[in-house]
């Protein structure tokens, strides 16, 4: 659903060489009858699905991923889950536990509580054991991720105090396909600026998953900045130690929580992450640091925003969903350039 | 071989997920001793292999893929053959059949001119015909590919005199991992100019295939531009036409030509071939235009100048070397951004 | 006129240094009662005019810049000459001799061809002798300038057959401040094609312009691409020689067909026309070069199509109507990067 | 001096249209005997000055810009001063007040303590009361300039804590003119991360201004990036608040801190500093917010690396040096793109 929007191009770029899930149906509001090849040109004879209404693509999946404006996916979730289907929902219906908070960053209210108590918000590498049978996934926003498997293994130490501060950069796919003064060629090439300081609506998911991560309540200052390349986010974020660490044991903290994950890679000591060398991949690089004259962890973060921030993981939780291995369709090797 | 420079890189990106090939082995003079993914730290965890001399290469492999310096690849493909191996060679060694035209646009003699007469020069969808076994195939330049395969029907079809104005224009990569003024990031961000106007090497191997497929001399003038991208390599080609062609006419010619090739996709009829959607695939596009008042065809041609360009042409030779199914591991599709 | 297009942001940024003009007035239709630096932050505390109506502009000006879209001049420049007020008109609708040319490309009659008989199209180097008083001057296209000043020498001295083809690149601004797909920036950056290849309206202003220098017919094949960069053209022009010319000869045309002039620069022999040495400046940079074995002249130009192809050359317009130092306010420095 | 480095290439552009300085000289090791305009083809034909000796230079100017190496300053500095020259020092050697820090950052004692004692570390909007004659001034560092500017209200109202977090952002040309690995385009391109995190050498600078500021010890963590962007540093800073402050409130302390100055500009509340509208100019741009949830104030400034951060400022303390109105030849324009 909604699959002319970037995250949609990205899902059919991925689940065309899935080796156990094929893509059956596509729809788009505004290019039905059309072929999603005619409105990306990339896919030209590569995937030419034809774009239908919603209806026919929940009656013939098994699992739904929807891509829509905020407010649509409880209605959708509804007809998914009466029908027997799963629902991967990339819109923000699904992320917050708070209805409180919902209300006041998306000013709405959950018109079927009943369904969010099925719904499972999952990082997979933080949450996949929570992960128990339920029909609907809320999949993470992309900044959220890169800030929770950056925070993660720190917040779990609790070597930190409840303040962090949260610097991130983000690619203009991160705008989506719609046209805007901001996302406007020459506005936003050899640019750069922050935008909605410390009023982003990603703030609050953030919180709530940082909080459950140290078991008590961490404020985050979010600062997002528009960044002049396709893709990628990188997150710098900044935590005041309430411990002496080196930096060779936070390397080691790191390296030890994500030993085994796939798709998280902590970089030898020295390195940060650059989101040139994740880019088109799921992959979430991570570089740490310790400032120790000023008493601070400083951690950066890199993820492809499509991929791991969106479509990948995505389909990481469709894995997760049915079973199949985590990874299968997503050994994406990054490219150099 | 020379697997530090950029097409060693996308080689290594390409083999790590090909399900026929599995990369055993690879050299490099400046980083003998080091990690692949310490030069490329995209493949860090992915593709760490050692980076050996060129005797380990030769010995553990089926195949040797070659990008090096211009000259050294004779005594390889010596080596080689000797030992049974096969050789796709990326330089420009085994491009040329006039051994006076390597001279003069090169500066060296051929030491070893029977290896010369085992060796291919292969764009498979031009030249596949022509492979019975040599052992060695010479890889075609990245230019000669993008000219060759949008200069071919109308060649094959005799519409046009002999004479040719080829304007291309390359992304940076195409000037390898070695550093320069050219491609030092405030010298070719937000610029663009021609370079070597009407005197780039790549122009004797363009004559050569265009006259062979023309069955008659073909004249290049070409002038290669240096375009502010990471990849791609977009051409236009400008020929006067000897006879009355409509533009649907000139689309027919192509898309009967290029019927069941599954890597040269002729545009829909009026859209120009764009580096953008060939992006990191193995894509040859193809856009054709008619200009009625002045005589002339137009041809707009795009592929992804390290892959068609380079490493993926050269695992579809290889693929062709060993009988295995042209496309296998090259299944790539182009992200939409 | 049109002061929120982009020629009109560009033509603020000159006037306010320009000693000898001063900026009374401002108009646009979409944003009228705002501030021109509301439009344009890079303007702030700069040049905070204030945009007001069409008549208010006209009235305290002595020369007003329109930038509307086609065929809203006509109706301006009558009021601004009933005036006894000068018009240099940016747009299309000074700039075709040919009624039968104009309505053929933009699909509308002349309404008061009594104007363009009142009206120069002028690219000072070229055409200032041309210069007696007219009311009204047709600032020339961004293409055809960069195309006029490369291809003059060549075509005065006959030298040359009357086919040319001239492949241009041109930055994003060229495409004005309107929001389109083709300008969202995940679009055009890490892009390139052609568009609207041997179908573009500025080809009967450059066949125009060239067959006045040539007097004679010159065909011309114009193929314009989008370069991924804020500003600059850069144009390759191939031209059929017909007689046998060196390099350095041509270089020596063209050094004595531009001496004294104060914004075209013949480069060095060698030396290609790169759009970042003329950024932000009234430059045009010429560069030459001749492929003897095709027997063609190759000719680079580059200019920022903002400035000499936009509104530098409408302010060195002004300045020979005002009987100004040409170079007045247009002593513009390159910047390096 | 070093005219050839990119603040060299910089001063060059500037000086040419300084209404009141002329350039005289100019220096380069690598280039000594050739035109700045063979290094530069920008300056083609506008500044075709010869790269001369150090001694020419020293014996023609009244006053001396330094791009040198650390190190290479102390000595001209001596030599200037005999000659009863004045030098701005572009370089690290006159920024510390104390040796002990420069020596840890640089590696280097001081040779001549008493040239130091006659030197000025001059951000003229914070310090020119400070100056009263000295010879030689220390140019600011890129980074300080951005940090300095953005936080001197708050510090000197002494409303924040003494530990700030400093995540700036640079353009490309902040690295020079050197080639490097860092800087090769396909490198950079696309591409961004962090470097020398909590390493910086410009962090003693920023505590050192940012201490005198508040009269007490400021401690910076301080983590630069690099932009693929030529030009501008954007520097987003985040205190905490020892008070309650609004926005208003602190937009109010702000606008008012900086009224009369030229060049800062205290945006509109709500806007973010951007690097694109202080291109090319000697903008610092300053957006303020307070993220009242966390208890912290967040500053975003936004400067031309090349000009505010390096050869403007210089022009800025020359015209300081010699009572000339600090705004000429600095009066300049930032292009909208």
């Amino acid at each position: 659903m909604g699959a002319t929007g970037y995250a949609g191009a990205e899902l059919a770029r991925l689940l065309c060489t899935h080796p156990e899930a094929r893509l059956v149906a596509a729809s788009s509001v505004s290019f039905e009858g059309k072929k999603l090849s005619d409105v990306y040109p990339n896919l030209f004879g590569v995937c030419d699905i034809l774009l239908e209404d919603e209806d026919a693509v929940v009656a013939k999946s098994d699992v739904v991923f929807a891509s829509l404006p905020h407010g649509l996916s409880e209605a959708l979730a509804g007809k998914c889950v009466a029908a027997g289907k799963k629902l991967i929902d990339l819109g923000a219906d699904f992320r917050l536990d708070s209805e409180e908070e919902y209300n006041k960053w998306y000013g709405k209210a959950y018109l079927r509580p009943d369904l969010h108590a099925k719904a499972l918000y999952c990082i997979p590498e933080l949450h996949r054991a929570l992960y128990n049978g339920q029909p609907i996934i809320g999949n993470p926003g992309c900044y959220p991720t890169s800030v929770a498997l950056g925070a993660a293994p720190l917040l779990r130490a609790k070597l930190v105090s409840g303040s962090v501060v949260v610097d991130s950069k983000s690619g203009v796919t991160g705008s989506g396909r719609g046209l805007s003064d901001t996302t406007h060629y020459p506005n936003c090439n050899e640019a750069f600026s922050a935008y909605k300081a410390a009023a982003h609506r990603h703030t609050p998911e953030m919180e709530q998953t940082l909080s459950a991560l140290a078991e008590s309540e961490v404020k985050v200052t979010f600062v997002p900045h528009l960044l002049p390349v396709n893709r990628g986010i990188e997150t710098t974020m900044y935590f005041d130690l309430t411990a002496d660490v080196t930096a060779e044991e936070l390397h080691k903290l790191y390296a030890d929580f994500y030993r085994g994950e796939k798709f998280v890679r902590v970089l030898p000591l020295g390195r940060a992450a650059n989101i040139r060398d994740v880019k088109a991949s799921n992959f979430c690089d991570i570089g740490v640091f310790v400032d120790a004259h000023a008493g601070k962890a400083v951690i950066t973060s890199a993820i492809d925003n499509m991929v791991k921030g969106a479509a990948g993981q995505a389909i990481q939780n469709m894995n997760l969903m049915f079973g199949i291995k985590e990874e299968s369709g997503l050994e994406l090797v990054p490219p150099a350039f």
